[in-house]
């Protein structure tokens, strides 16, 4: 019920976001009254294209060891690695915050995946994260492995996460991020108990479908290693301006074809890769290239998924189902 | 005999397209009416540079531990990859009809390389890719090496391949493409036997040729790892921006030597990397690129392999007559 | 108090500086002022943008077997690897004088991390790196590992670095660079106790900030891995132009974040590697793009560090305190 | 004797050919006499830079299991690998030739590196390079290590290389490559017992050199990994658009430096590599970019050993002199 609610209060203020789009839109009045025309079949809020940025918030909570431009030559265990260290608190003192300043400079919403124990060891950038309206969603209690838990000790793994992220941040995670987007068979059922609304593990479509979970309806956010730093970047496969030209590729295509299906184009950014200078700056060209278009919505995972749950144009998709009955 | 009038109605209806660019040719009609007349006498239907892309349907036929994203860290065996399988999902949801649309969008017919298993697994996208007016050809039976087996069973390997396919689609294939390209020393007779009029799996030329199969004709498509999206993309060396620059430059040079030789352009895109948005993007750039210029032509390669067969201007090369005898 | 001398000094300087650029500013008057003055809160010398370059002056240094484009398959121990040497040479032949001609042309004074054996070798170039005005810093006597050492063995190695650098140079170190950043425990109560001011071996930041060591400031200069050739050029992550763009998105983040707060840029070229005349070349390209904007400044990080290392705007970060007390 | 009266020869041709740019340059004639006046007295024939391509023959010679696209997983021993095969192929059937044809259009002539057994296998090639007027050099007699050659053995491998290629061609050898570099500690006294002029397997100089061999002079040609195919494109390091980029950034600094010092350039093309359209395309690209400057000499490195060797502006490299007496 409140799903729909909430939904049918998006497509109010997407209407206000379209109608404010028009005064400054290069395009023709009689083309984008079309467009838009067309486009509200397809987003229950009438977006050509839904966009949404995962903020993984991760940093403090890496295991020794863990990878960084350094873990290729690993030190002895126990000898503390001073530099990977220092890299990984980048995304704390400088990435997340530098991020969290271009999403309000655009007044975007983006669904931060919170580590549990990235949380207890810097609460103040959880709160900062959460007073910034956006979703806090979840990615664990710690770096850990998640396919090769059984139900009981991924359940509490969950939800430990969850509790600990929550009381820091008072945002009850309703979306799931695995590690390395590794499930285990379980883990939708397992989600599903601890309550979560959708998961974003999933690289098969680009829109959001259901599946069904022991019956009812969860939801699958669209994810891409297409648009993540984390592969791309510090993977060490692109500069930051084939990142920002991927991103307009990717762009064109899926708003082109927005006008006739409903497409949704996801971006991962990591605290200490994508707050890099270099890679805001992509990111903001990223943003006023996309601002050129009428009818480009940036949002929140859970506000998406509680907008398309229940509504009947959203695919349901069966692929999985021998495991979630 | 029938090659020869389809290669005929080839001419002629290249004669339609070349005098249809005619019109929105941007070069001065001088020049265009003597890239014409030159380019004439290297391809049988007038072309000055004959462009045939590749797309490989595999998904869904791959087995566990497949190259994905993920594989580079395997699970344990029987272990679910349910990340990679959902990379794998992309190419059947999104990849095919992505390329698909664009295809129709611009009125070109490809080759696809459809995996047997991949077929029964996807029926749908079969017949759609046939529906589209796509050549099917061959990629075996299930994804397996085929240059270790012997005579007999890489004859089976390919003909339940081409018969599984036939059955869903009606069309039998006369092209094939080894899995990697890694052919056995007995694969072109154990094509010629199974009725097949080319293979691709040879990186030698610029443009078809033939090599002598028991003494009889057998055509060779050229085939190229540069206009590759699976080492060039998914092998994470290039960005999708440097892979249409990759496009540009090769068509540049292929397209000028056409004027005075036979010359033929090769490209490869796979369900679930060259169907995603930034690629199909860079796919359509280079096609809107090819169409400033004059006597391009797009051909699925049995059309080309007809056409070529029995023309006396096509080259014959023994370099593997040892082979093939 | 020296120090706040050479900082007040500095401010002087700084303030010629900036009104130089006005002459030739591309901006309008109104925002240049309106800039200058916000601006001036940030760093004492009233700079909006810090840029400083770090020269490594390592070839002749290096151990058998170091790292090179041949060191991938290494010749067996003791046989000579000649074309490796000649790679190294290259860095003392070309590499040095290049990057001298361009800081000259350009009047910027870098920091050069000089191993003590680089110097021994070739004591001509480590004395025109000081006859031109640049900082001689210690990079360690020899190439080696220094976070497995005792805190004895490891002040030795520093000592002797320091030295047999200052001996050919008449300078003294007051800066410091780890082999590939990495400290001990130890390595900050090593450096305090050899009157180091300064250490560059953290990724934390983008600006400096103070570490207490023994209860005293000790500097910590932000470096970075992003904007840096021996990981990007010569770890074959990028071309040159790549590493140009990252260059200019990095800058123009951080200089417009200098308005609001202090931010410094950090850029490492390696004798051998950014000594190429690709990367000079792109070098002198990003120094032309920065001079387009007013209060940039180009300094050695010795006289950053002394500029901000008493003045209370420092931030003080405690992170590593367990170590360096 | 001979050599200085070919050096003169060369004086006369590069005052023909800066003069003939004169007429389409596109720098005021004020600047360009300037120019012309000022590089005069760095190459003995007035050229501004130097730049000289080597174009390496392989093809056919390759053993078994060479590195090739397909060589990271290696088929076992005996079994033929078809495509690897093809893949080499292609420098004997377009890669060669695509490359003449683009030397004769900008009449250039380049160094061709030659080994042994790829002239025995395609001999019909090995005289087209001759024919074209490009300088025959000496790779070796077949692929093999020459660093760990005993020097009778290393005498008789170089030999045999020699003459091989001269029975073939007519041209006897002058200049020298070893595989990938790798030479022994006897390596340039061999080369000079053999009549060598110049060996290329240094990196450490952007100008040639004369070492002392057994007190005589030997010419050093410098080469270079940075604008080398095998290097960038086949190891998969940059698409051929960046490779273009290197070769402009280098073309640019060396260039400006040219005007106060003897500057040369080098750029490396393999036949399967440099010879695809792409890389042809972007060779052409960076010709054409290099005509836009007065000045600019393209020259084979047999007529710059030539015109160097007993020019006492030719610096002395006495850094291997501990092998070479």
């Amino acid at each position: 019920m409140k799903y729909l609610k909430h939904s049918a209060f998006l497509i109010a203020s997407a209407i206000v976001f379209v109608s404010c789009m028009d005064k400054n839109g290069k395009e023709k009045t009689g083309q984008s009254v079309e467009t838009e025309k067309s486009s509200k079949k397809h987003w229950p809020n009438g977006a050509q294209l839904v966009i949404s940025v995962s903020m993984q918030f991760e940093t403090g909570g890496q295991p020794e060891g863990a990878e960084s431009p350094f873990s290729g030559t690993p030190l002895p265990k126990g000898q503390p690695d001073l530099a990977a260290e220092s890299w990984y608190r980048y995304g704390a003192n400088e990435g997340i915050y530098r991020m969290l300043d271009l999403w309000k400079k655009y007044d975007i919403k983006v669904t931060s995946h919170v580590v549990g124990s990235a949380a207890e060891r810097y609460p103040e950038i959880a709160k900062a994260i959460a007073a910034g309206g956006h979703e806090i969603a979840a990615h664990g209690m710690i770096w850990d492995n998640q396919w090769n838990k059984n139900y009981a000790d991924e359940l509490k793994f969950v939800k430990d996460g969850v509790e600990t992220v929550e009381k820091i941040t008072g945002q009850k995670a309703v979306g799931y991020n695995c590690n390395w987007l590794r499930r285990s068979p379980n883990t939708l059922k397992v989600l599903q108990e601890a309550g979560f609304l959708y998961h974003i593990d999933d690289l098969s479509h680009d829109e959001p479908f259901i599946t069904k979970v022991n019956g009812k309806n969860f939801v699958v956010m669209p994810y891409t290693l297409r648009n993540n730093d984390i592969v791309n970047i510090e993977g060490k496969n692109w500069s930051p301006d084939q990142f920002l030209a991927q991103l307009k590729f990717e762009f064109d295509r899926l708003y082109e074809e927005g006008a006739s299906k409903r497409r949704m184009m996801s971006i991962s950014f990591h605290d200490r890769i994508g707050g890099t200078p270099a890679m805001v700056h992509a990111m903001e060209e990223f943003i006023k290239y996309t601002q050129e278009k009428q009818g480009v919505v940036f949002m929140r995972k859970d506000d998406i998924a509680k907008m398309v749950v229940n509504d009947p144009a959203t695919p349901i998709d069966t692929s999985e189902e021998k495991y979630n009955n």
